[in-house]
């Protein structure tokens, strides 16, 4: 396996439903959600170095409060400051990779609960076509609404349409190139794989899993606490096909 | 509050990943999901009556295993032979609709997990809007991908795409005169509310919630079954940011 270099961007701003603590930095079944995501890369053995990505302004603080013990625990996390777009700090990370890292990982900070084989399985995708990301077939009827009356204007065929997830694997070489060409793509970005599209690269997808969600709602982080419990144990069967 | 009539079709024929039950069947902690569904809508006071649609084949099965305990426990299930397609089975319930029944309400059978006050509230903005159903935002990055090489050919724009749920609340007149409209609408349709949209009539949504979603995979199946676990007592409070 080629080396790679992971970027977890947890610079965003967005608190959880309004309260005083960003959503990475929620403490979820007694672990913090970045920390757990930090977990599912940081031990991997071809993972040459996790680049953590804050807001300047906290990165002080969150060094006063976890740098011993991440110094303790790890030896392969590098903070970076971010910048006011997730691409700027995509961009602040990856310039500190080094040239003989073959692949760049971008994961989202508050999506904990992947699976490593699913991580595996977008490398291997990424080493196979250079680029691949996880993502899930939309199962839904898509309706485009009208924003200020909620009324639909258009049933979109969901046909080979999937919803994007992350890791998001590039060589670091083209990732690099996509991002030094990203100011005369005069389009909106919101994905680092859009970016290769933009530029006629192939990035290809690995089915992911409904389970390999974002948390960013309470509903979110209540499914995200549900899914760490261990499992109860199998119940007494019995037949109550009507009970409650 | 008028009067509702509310469709349920189950007549579909996927069975849970190959396994011998179809999925509205398969025992939900203790349950089976379809009458979780029933149960969702039976005893609502303005729920004239049910409409549940099974297989033609099924259905005399179905009345030897559970009519007895239906007619013990409810007085408004009817029991409608579907079609090979979800349209003909709304349409075999529809006709039996009386005239004094104002709205009329199709729910997916593997959607359990609906709360009453999103069904409150999908009602209330049919009676408000004429037509009405629940729907999310898209929150993820859509991708249209080639199917053969699971290739990315485009980034899909999100803005103003929303995710159709049921239930969907119809005024039944209209209802009836779009499925009547049907065959000159040479267009696939996936849902009744593209039906109504097709032949321009206003269709509102109601924002309702990840948490309301279709039970059709294994994991699915998994998160239903954590949702209607108890909640958990309240753990004792211990810093133990590290832990696992």
């Amino acid at each position: 396996m080629p080396r790679v270099a992971v970027i977890i961007p947890a610079a965003g701003s967005s608190t959880r439903f309004g309260g005083p603590i960003k959503k990475p930095f929620l403490s979820l079944d007694g672990k913090p959600i970045w920390l757990r995501t930090l977990d599912l890369f940081a031990k991997r053995p071809e993972t040459a170095k996790v680049y953590l990505v804050l807001h300047p302004e906290e990165i002080e603080n969150f060094r006063l409060q976890y740098g011993a013990l991440l110094m303790l625990a790890y030896d392969n996390i590098e903070l970076v400051p971010g910048g006011a777009e997730r691409f700027e700090s995509v961009a602040n990370a990856l310039a500190n990779v080094p040239e003989d890292v073959e692949l760049v990982a971008v994961h989202d900070a508050v999506r904990c609960l992947t699976t490593a084989s699913l991580i595996t399985e977008v490398l291997q995708a990424a080493i196979t076509h250079g680029a691949a990301m996880a993502a899930i077939p939309v199962a839904d009827t898509l309706k485009r609404v009208e924003p200020t009356s909620n009324t639909i204007t258009e049933t979109v065929p969901r046909a080979n349409l999937w919803q994007a997830q992350t890791p998001q694997v590039f060589e670091r070489a083209a990732l690099v190139e996509a991002y030094a060409q990203r100011a005369k793509l005069n389009i909106p970005i919101t994905d680092d794989a859009q970016l290769l599209e933009a530029l006629g690269q192939k990035v290809v997808v690995v089915p992911g899993s409904p389970l390999n969600f974002k948390i960013t709602t309470p509903d979110d982080f209540r499914l995200a606490e549900l899914l760490l419990q261990p499992p109860a144990p199998p119940p007494v069967k019995s037949r109550r096909p009507f009970d409650d």
